[in-house]
């Protein structure tokens, strides 16, 4: 695959534009807070969604505007997730539908998306007021506010954009996201966007969404709360002039392959600024008997409070990663199991058979010290493997947490 | 029920002597880490374990000698977890089978339990200085001491003592635990021991402990990690004089009963001590569909880290423990449900048919700020309730944990 990373964002891809405001949703604040996105012309949709059972309002709109697999723009706002809201899904609705009249598109061709705070009435004045602006403001060289305007206890913004060929064209995906805290997996973000130019089918772009999704940003933990809000959406507005992907064909695996890279890098960016987190833990595991037992395995070792505070302290108690190991629910032999610690400071072997192997505590405070640390955990019972992708516990967590509401 | 708590511990329950001594089994320690507990006549006896599938070698024998339904004492170290070492099995028999000759009694008639760090070889050293000057010290006064032997990060001592009559007779329940960090539901605990001197048979000691355990120490999460070393055991010697119970009587209710009440008293006590915590959690759910859909619910809440930091910071942010509710994996009608913070500095109304409800922030901080907080979920969708133990989540957990091995 001549898959290639690029500088870009959610409208590196072409027929995108976007802008993004400060509207004071939360009041007192001063970052922008309301985005934007548009396609100059109608694309195929698909979407996945947090699957805790209370959601969003934002989620109910946008599930039966993506009902037809067709939209063709996005907005989305932080400072309010609008849920457990009385009039929750009225303002939702409002939103979009003021979204749709500004840009001059159909009403249920908008997806729409919140996140902050839970149990707060969301305000419709700072849609009502801003949206004519932003219109107004539409361009590609917005998409990096665009990315601003939906973050909430993020400390960078979270881009995304790659080129790759299909079919003979040079197709474009780019994306946004945003992340931090009540991250977990099955659909490990709060929100991501994926803007892309290649031509497919709306049936064909949604299973290549969810099979995307299964290894990247179903791979995340930050702290084991699943969200009310995660909302994934791909736009793909056909531009690239590819032959249309209908079929899982030679296209459509390549394609997948693309989105699937994509989103990992939008993983492992949440992952890495987790709220608190100094540092990105990658779980990395092979030689299981299923893909199920490896993906559980990875998603309970960087799931684990106890690995999060060691890694933190760069302490190589790998007893709590067999441990976590052992109450993943994996079938798993616990006595061929093989641990090694790698990072850019080197690597270090701490376990095999299931049984400690000395090692030097100095060493293993300099690999341990890295910014991204690879938990390498060889199960030596199958063929079958799977990478998860976490942050440290650390003092900023509590601290943020805290007191997030006041 | 005639149940009623009274000061006392392990000891505290007729025909039961104990000893405790600092034996260093942790370099430079001079904290006490062996105890030793005995009974004066052969007792049945009884145990629940981690189901983490690593688990301490300590486990494998216990489970050995109790597979015939007896035993007579219980040797427990801190210091060091006996789990993931080459020779653990060995170890841990050596132990089991020096404390039986110390005692002089049967090898397959010990309960032997370690606590502390994960692949570090144990040494037998201090087991064989320490196990005969032990025995000099038997007595019924060393209770607490026995206690103190077994906490490792606890900050403060477990204990449990009560009295009830059945068939007439005056009957004990005593015992220890010890608690702190990797505390999941599912036996959350790391050792708990408690002696009786009900005349039961090995058969209904099981049954009774099986249901006990249900409410109880299952329902306590400091930090979602399932220990390796869990380890509940039951010993009752019989000296209390009641005609022996060996169907599912009213005594056999009445005893189930009593010790469900004391493995609560334990739970709660673990829960409250939980690392770094500044506050016990009790989640209290009513008008579930079913008893499983309660205790979900109640053990997603209070094993929150949203729900814990927010608890931690005294901020009445409903919302996290709505999102916690949904992700449960209970089946609930999430507009039906009513949430009340209650403590003994008052009452607070957060949230009602699933939305929220004004309230006043000062109310709400004080409400919360106390040292034990019942966060109240009523479902209104049946009759079944559970409660679930849990802490707060506080820098000092980081601290703890950030650096435990070195």
């Amino acid at each position: 695959m001549d898959f290639k990373f690029i500088d870009g964002t959610i409208t590196t891809t072409q027929g995108f534009t976007g802008a993004a405001i400060c509207g004071g949703i939360k009041e007192g604040s001063d970052k922008k807070d309301i985005m934007m996105v548009k396609s100059e012309v109608p694309c195929s949709a698909a979407a996945v969604y947090t699957k805790n059972l209370v959601q969003s309002d934002a989620i109910k709109v946008t599930k039966a505007h993506l009902a037809d697999g067709k939209a063709q723009a996005i907005i989305a706002n932080s400072g309010n997730a609008n849920t457990c809201n009385a009039n929750g899904y009225e303002t939702a609705d409002r939103v979009s539908k003021l979204c749709a009249s500004v840009l001059g598109i159909k009403d249920e061709d908008v997806i729409v998306a919140s996140t902050g705070v839970i149990g707060v009435p969301m305000p419709l004045l700072p849609f009502e007021k801003n949206l004519f602006l932003m219109k107004r403001l539409m361009s590609i060289d917005n998409g990096y506010d665009c990315a601003e305007a939906i973050m909430t206890t993020d400390t960078i913004r979270k881009d995304v954009a790659a080129k790759m060929t299909i079919d003979g064209k040079i197709v474009t995906i780019g994306g946004i996201a945003k992340g931090s805290g009540m991250i977990h997996i099955n659909m490990g973000t709060m929100l991501a966007f994926i803007t892309t130019d290649v031509a497919i089918s709306p049936e064909m772009l949604r299973e290549s969404l969810n099979e995307a999704v299964e290894d990247s940003l179903n791979m995340v933990s930050v702290d084991g709360d699943t969200s009310t809000n995660d909302t994934l959406a791909v736009l793909a507005n056909g531009l690239a002039g590819n032959k249309e992907i209908t079929t899982k064909n030679d296209d459509y695996k390549e394609f997948t392959q693309g989105l699937t890279e994509a989103l990992k890098s939008l993983a492992k960016q949440i992952a890495k600024d987790g709220e608190g987190a100094t540092k990105l833990l990658i779980a990395n595991v092979s030689g299981a008997k299923t893909k199920a037992d490896a993906r559980k395995i990875a998603k309970t070792v960087v799931g684990s409070s106890l690995v999060k505070t060691a890694m933190f302290g760069s302490d190589a108690n790998w007893g709590r990663i067999l441990c976590a190991i052992g109450y993943s629910g994996a079938e798993v032999d616990v006595t061929k199991v093989k641990l090694t610690f790698e990072s850019v400071n080197g690597t270090l072997l701490v376990c095999e058979n299931g049984a400690g192997v000395g090692f030097d505590e100095d060493v293993a405070k300099s690999v341990l010290s890295a910014e991204t640390i690879i938990i390498k955990i060889e199960l030596g019972d199958g063929e079958d493997y799977a990478d998860a992708y976490g942050c440290d516990l650390t003092y900023d967590y509590v601290k943020i947490n805290g007191d997030y509401r006041t």
